[in-house]
């Protein structure tokens, strides 16, 4: 039997087995989530996969689980990464309970990234079912904290340097430029996520009687934060971008070459209106300019109808994204000196980190990423480009700087999968040819 | 027996009382809060008091609760307008469990305006109980929906025009300078609440994918909202305050020497820091300017952790307080066209008006005021003074200018009472003053 046959053939059960990850409500922000459940799961989908020794590994915060097939010395052993946390979700869409419509399955996590983990773990099934042995050994690293900056992550994975001891790591969590435009991502920014609060000593007032006459925290919150830009969109707050190297012209044109361009960034932004500082293209601004976005403001009333008051508190959430030369501290305490610039003495301001990840910047030219290549080219019909994310994956620069690990990303997300929004999904197409690849993948490196 | 010697005897049924009162969830802003309930309650207490034909008016909204005592022609009759309706509370402090602690009855609307309603209720009963009859005829008005806008009360009012035809209206709904500082309000501001909503086509994006290279629907409403206001926290509107008009400086001057001092309203607002127009004192500033203050912002991921998401949506809450002159729909197209000026005209504003008050101004020289104060004179053992208030009650326009009644607005509130906000609160101190202050006002009235 061919591997394409094996894998027609079981495609129903790896659909519905998918469905049941996606099912779990993961998220790794929400306290008593049911982590620990959704890990197990996957331990018993690697063992079935052939890693015998497949286990959890208890880290301080959800358990990672890992697992091996393959003792060979004589062979290359290759890591794949991936995560089983999710981002947090509205109930309104039902998160949680996966279907399948219009050849998509629906549900939070089923792009970013249990689609993309599970395509390696069924083609790891698939290609021990048809060939009797894979042609490298495989480790599985599967985390459940990638969505809140992997934060126990860097000493599990020093304990584990032995066990994880790897030629190559491949994460797929990442997204290409179409089911028809393969490519491959080969660098990504760093995160700095903020918590801000603002708050004053009084407690809040009746509008009607004071309104006009004192401090208003969520006022002077809303003024502190559209400081953050300037009026065309770009990030004003000083020494922000401090140390931030020009990149050679050589490879913004090659940025031109082969990334999206403005059109078509704004379609894979579901029509979004294009912004920012325009001497950088919207490509480059999302992936080699650092931004600041505001995720979200909470204060005051917001229910339904009609309250009155002057808030004596307000919050924000600020994500940072950073490039190569940032000092993630030296950032933060610029942000924090610009609010506090803005806000009157009086009112009290803090800033909490909530996650930190650095950038990566990867060679497109090693070997890895050359088999990558070709996989693609098997699993796609096509060649791969080399494109840049503007996202953050925290594990890839430990992986890189601290185990010296080459690392591939070799993703299988699509621009139009709403990770992190509402209605995520994952096409069963992408994932038919995800498993493909990362198939051709174990065979490439073997060569 | 006295009428103190009664009210003695008596208090703690009527506290006991009040504490029920209290405890109704009566917030008009809600939907299905039990507040007909509340309202058959409060027709029982006006039945108990003398009011033999206390009874619910349909209005649309909530019931009006309406009742008369007396029906002498040769006597004066009194209209007392109360509301039974309350403003939205945080579960946290238990709102609608009415306890006793130091003096004070705690719960939303002990103090806004059920304890300032019940004190007349309670006024009348005694004043009964202990002559016999009372020397003027009084016709109760209570309301629910005070404090969003009371917009089927107008209408309601037009239709009972015959039954609630009076000779003095009575209004208690204010705050006084102090126990011992006892005012009488002669001006309140008018009121216009905006609902403000911006969106994008866009659906939210994912801030590491995307962040700096989009528009940001938050950051956009952010940007235009800090625009409503100068950096000295003086609104910035173009026409806002078109036509209003300056005051006289002997008003200007009375208003310095009986009002509040700078000291003191920083103390009644609980400590917060002044701010806003420096041409104007506090208590200009909240009595005789008109204001813009941001209620409430509501955009984006505001849970526990991380969540790196550029919102497509954001909404504000616009608590705008109105003075003479001023022409509330140009108000509302001046404030529109401001936001719509600071949004990219890629994002859809919207603005919905949630509740409108004129603003009122009261002569101070008329005989009904001089009845207030020397029933104030006789409850407080003090001769009250005028002041302005900044608070707004949307009846007391209709009153005066519809239905033609002088109108006093005797209020029994203090500006530490918490109105609006979180522990609210009502001094039984106070309570028995203004029990008294009412039962006192009835026989001047008939003097």
């Amino acid at each position: 039997m061919t591997l394409a046959a094996y894998l027609r053939a079981h495609a129903p059960r790896f659909v519905a087995e998918l469905a049941d990850l996606v099912a779990f409500p993961s998220v790794s922000s929400v306290r008593d989530a049911p982590m620990e459940a959704c890990a197990r799961w996957l331990a018993r989908a690697l063992r079935r996969a052939g890693a015998r020794d497949a286990r959890l590994v208890a880290t301080g915060g959800p358990p990672v689980v890992v697992g091996r097939i393959g003792h060979d010395r004589r062979r290359p052993t290759v890591l794949v990464y991936g995560h089983y946390d999710v981002q947090p979700a509205a109930p309104a869409w039902r998160p949680f309970s996966p279907r399948l419509r219009d050849g998509y399955l629906i549900g939070r996590g089923a792009s970013d990234a249990k689609g993309q983990l599970f395509a390696h773990v069924v083609a790891v099934e698939a290609a021990r079912a048809v060939t009797g042995r894979l042609p490298v050994n495989v480790v599985f690293l599967i985390e459940g904290e990638e969505e809140i900056g992997s934060p126990h992550l860097p000493r599990t994975l020093a304990r584990l340097a032995g066990y994880l001891a790897s030629d190559v790591a491949v994460v797929s969590d990442t997204a290409m430029l179409g089911i028809d435009r393969p490519s491959i991502t080969y660098s990504l920014r760093g995160d700095l996520y903020l918590d801000v609060e603002a708050r004053a000593a009084a407690p809040d007032l009746h509008s009607g009687t004071f309104g006009g006459s004192v401090q208003n925290v969520l006022r002077a919150l809303v003024r502190a934060l559209a400081s953050l830009h300037d009026a065309r969109g770009a990030v004003a707050v000083p020494g922000f971008a401090a140390g931030v190297a020009a990149l050679p012209a050589r490879e913004r044109r090659f940025m031109r070459e082969v990334g999206p361009s403005e059109g078509e960034l704004r379609s894979e932004a579901g029509g979004a209106a294009l912004a920012g500082d325009r001497a950088f293209s919207a490509y480059e601004r999302a992936t080699i300019r650092p931004s600041i976005e505001i995720a979200g403001v909470a204060g005051g009333y917001t229910g339904p109808g009609v309250h009155g008051v002057i808030p004596a508190r307000a919050s924000a959430k600020l994500d940072v994204r950073l490039v190569p030369h940032q000092d993630p501290d030296r950032v933060h305490r610029a942000i924090f000196a610009q609010l506090a610039r803005e806000l009157p003495r009086s009112i009290e301001l803090a800033t909490h980190e909530r996650m930190r990840a650095r950038p990566v910047e990867l060679d497109r030219r090693h070997p890895a990423a050359g088999a990558a290549t070709r996989a693609m080219r098997r699993g796609f019909g096509r060649t791969p480009v080399f494109v840049r994310s503007g996202g953050s994956i925290p594990v890839v620069s430990t992986l890189v700087e601290t185990l010296g690990i080459p690392t591939v990303l070799m993703g299988f997300g699509l621009p139009d999968d709403r990770a992190h929004g509402p209605l995520e999904r994952y096409s069963l197409a992408m994932f038919g040819r995800a498993i493909a690849t990362a198939a051709a993948f174990l065979g490439e490196l073997a060569r």
